[in-house]
């Protein structure tokens, strides 16, 4: 395919994941995962508040690849409220289970900021639902010239 | 489980939802669930644009629970795009459906704000998707430590 | 009905689709639609990075319907994250897939901006996970009285 690539894949379980106050989200959801036996999902809705957030944004004007110097880490204390959660679990070439998430939250003056997740606490709430997929022939791989690790998909080969 | 609880859930029906300019989004979310006999539901994706949000944040260095001097009411009079509406709509102990939902604006120079959404009003259009969840033994209480209803799972007693 | 409409759709497929760095979100969208032959469809979610940004937001005291004088048009030079890319595909009166997307996206400084989506470019990667819909009787139309094309639905006729 020329500029994108799809690949079908079926549903599996549906999940509403409760994570309790002072949990770290990313660390319980590959704990959920490796529970439920989910290799594969994607985040449908998540809503809460969190504190101690950690995340990273891209500098303007950067080139690929994504390396250190190129993205400036943040560290939000909180609270805030949790306004997004987008994301998706893929498992990686050793077998493992790895969250690529973004993250949205909401400052005491209405401001937003948010970016690339690294983790958050749950302060007094987390509310997940999210899909299993089914699918063979996806797994999330580093890219070399993206300097991220992204799904790869069979065909592209 | 430490840290967290999950419990699988079924897919129900699905809906798109229509919100006419001027009515109240969380009011008639309600009244659709009541129309359709929903119990509980994810939203999906929401598109649009609203007016006359209410909102709030919680204040930085807050404690738990989150009462009202802890957070911060906000009313934007836009009109604003709406560029996320993440949310459940769950039964709770007393047998009425309540909407947790949480809002992200964008103003017209870009920026975008949001939090925990009281209530807002149609502006040009609201097109809502959401799935219907099928599932035992999930309510929405109030937490007398976090100082919210939220979800509540059985196997948590 | 009063206030809103509402329609039962049902779920068709499952696609994950992976759009090339450089390329247009939007316009590839459009091509899988076509090449996948989906007529309806909503994003469940999207996670990656972009530059060349160009959204537009509807001015503070704007009426209807929205207008080019009543919004700002932006363009953001980027890289960005990708915080948010919520929306639905739905046929035209003429057959045609018409994309309706919002962008959240964040800044170096962890600021987030967004608004209804012109078109982005992916920077490192975008990963975007989607149900298609099947559903008779919903089709997108423009609104006079909006100023923008929006869903119907049959039984609003």
């Amino acid at each position: 395919m020329d500029g994108f690539w799809y690949k079908e894949w079926t549903q599996g379980r549906r999940f509403v994941i409760k994570i309790t106050p002072g949990e770290q989200i990313r660390e319980r959801l590959q704990q959920f995962a490796a529970a439920a036996r989910v290799k594969n999902a994607v985040i449908v809705s998540a809503v809460g508040s969190v504190k101690n957030v950690a995340f990273r944004g891209i500098k303007a004007g950067a080139k690929l690849p994504i390396t250190e110097p190129r993205m400036h880490q943040h560290q939000a204390a909180g609270p805030l409220e949790l306004l997004g959660l987008d994301g998706n679990l893929i498992t990686d070439e050793k077998g493992d289970i790895d969250c690529h998430l973004h993250i949205l939250v909401g400052k005491s003056s209405g401001e937003v900021v948010g970016g690339h997740l690294f983790d958050a606490q749950v302060f007094a709430t987390c509310e997940i639902l999210l899909t299993e997929m089914l699918v063979e022939g996806v797994e999330r791989h580093p890219s070399k010239s993206g300097g991220v690790a992204t799904i790869f998909i069979d065909e592209e080969a």
